[in-house]
């Protein structure tokens, strides 16, 4: 397979164990995204913890993600503070046989528009293979003029953009959306990430959901995916309804890796130590929570 | 020397020279504040792109200065964003022979006050030398709260903190130093950063300054300590006249690594590839003023 920057990527956490990747558990984690037919996998993506990880873990990763996906296109982050390791990041992760990359403007200062655009034109002129612009001020603190996106988005590489959906608010989100996505060339395939948003994008003229409850629900987020592409808003509706209560915990917490650790605990398929230092587990309470939730829908 | 953690803690930049640490470079820096008889020196700060560089090279850096600076004390960021190499870059650090950690909770996600907590715990559980909190709310995201600030500041190996003195106004920064100061055990030496407002805080409470552009000219960062630590207002506004169009370019570039490293290369000390990519120069015309300011106020 391509990677055609259509329908439902999902992007698995990669569970630590004694603060190391537990590279069994993240072997199954990715047969379960083959199994599920989603569109891409997107391994090592902020969910996938690569900004936690070493130049060696990545690589190690990136591989396996590669070997256990068989056709499904695997897709990585190459970010990093500096940008000479970028560029090793990338080397490394199209040796791995990656069909992708993406790349977020990653900072430990906030970075100016030009040094951005510079970030993206360095990085083109050193790959080969598609390079998808990930946009994400929550933690890279970057916030994309369009200006600087339309240039961005003119590199040759450049194949994809993956939006947040909900920020700062879902209605400015969706009237930047509105705005921006008819301004892009055609050869660019618009991605919106931020699930509790992402079935109205797509209903909107977003192509791809880079989805993080989806490396861990992959059978619901793909029939949300459909359903939304389809322009069945009951169907949506009715699946949005069963991913809320999993959203407003990742809401309250700050962010998803937190609660789809745990769940992923609860369900079997990550140790109890899964989370990569500092980060730590969510409450007993809402483990319990957690686990009632899913019980009842038995999401998979 | 011991570390007091009181008067002028001068952090040089870590000049880069084909995206690699310009080591000759650096230890011509080290030896210029010794000269100036700074009290601590400050390697591997924000300002010395710790965040930019690797494991090996962070160690390289901390021993050369440990090396250059005689009976001067250094300290070191250990920030990282996994806890595990936080705990390494500590060992390494120790190793070296510097006198003092400084660490912010430098993070990917924003972190709970809880992880930040459990953060200082546990590296005050592996170390043997002094600990600074490293409060830089610019480039990690988090805010700390004064309760939390005073948990930490209990932990034994917790000397100091370094706050910064115009976040995220210098009105509000002034209000929260003279709330905070007085809860917090005797045995912390309050520190400031954040130099344009460096002095007023030295004249109302805070003990040393943890000083960027004091790193190229520490002359003139000691004149400035030493009237504000004698109350002699007159001699204050005087050196803050001079220091002020340099911190304005450094506003204006939404930092002072860009313009610091810049007025290095003018004087010699830097060269013209010095900024960790990719962070970029100052335009040329602001080169232009630079130089021509270090020409009117030779500062040194």
């Amino acid at each position: 397979m391509t990677f055609s920057f259509t329908g439902l990527s999902a992007f698995p956490i990669t569970p630590m164990h004694q603060a190391a990747p537990d590279e069994a558990r993240f072997a199954t984690l990715i047969t379960r995204l083959v199994d599920a037919k989603v569109d891409s996998i997107g391994a090592l993506g902020s969910t996938g913890s690569y900004a936690f990880l070493t130049r060696n873990e990545r690589e190690k990763i990136a591989r396996l993600a590669v070997q256990h996906a068989g056709t499904t296109p695997v897709l990585v982050s190459i970010g990093a503070i500096n940008l000479r390791d970028t560029l090793l990041l990338a080397e490394d992760a199209q040796k791995a046989g990656v069909k992708a990359l993406l790349l977020p403007p990653m900072s430990y200062f906030p970075l100016r528009d030009e040094e951005v655009f510079t970030l993206y034109e360095t990085v083109n002129k050193h790959i080969s293979i598609p390079l998808v612009v990930y946009d994400t001020p929550g933690t890279t603190q970057f916030h994309f003029s369009d200006a600087l996106m339309q240039r961005i988005c003119e590199l040759p590489h450049v194949r994809s953009i993956k939006l947040p959906s909900g920020s700062p608010t879902a209605e400015e989100a969706t009237a930047r959306m509105q705005r921006l996505l008819p301004t892009l060339p055609k050869s660019i395939s618009p991605g919106i990430s931020g699930d509790p948003t992402a079935a109205s994008a797509l209903m909107q003229g977003a192509r791809i959901w880079y989805s993080e409850w989806g490396g861990l629900f992959p059978h619901l987020a793909r029939q949300l995916t459909d359903a939304a592409l389809a322009g069945q808003k009951d169907e949506v509706a009715r699946i949005n309804a069963i991913f809320t209560p999993f959203w407003e915990m990742s809401a309250r917490y700050g962010g998803s890796l937190r609660v789809i650790a745990s769940a992923a605990e609860i369900m079997g398929l990550a140790g109890a130590d899964a989370l990569p230092s500092p980060l730590q587990k969510i409450s007993q309470n809402d483990m319990e929570k957690l686990a009632s939730l899913i019980k009842t829908h038995q999401p998979s």
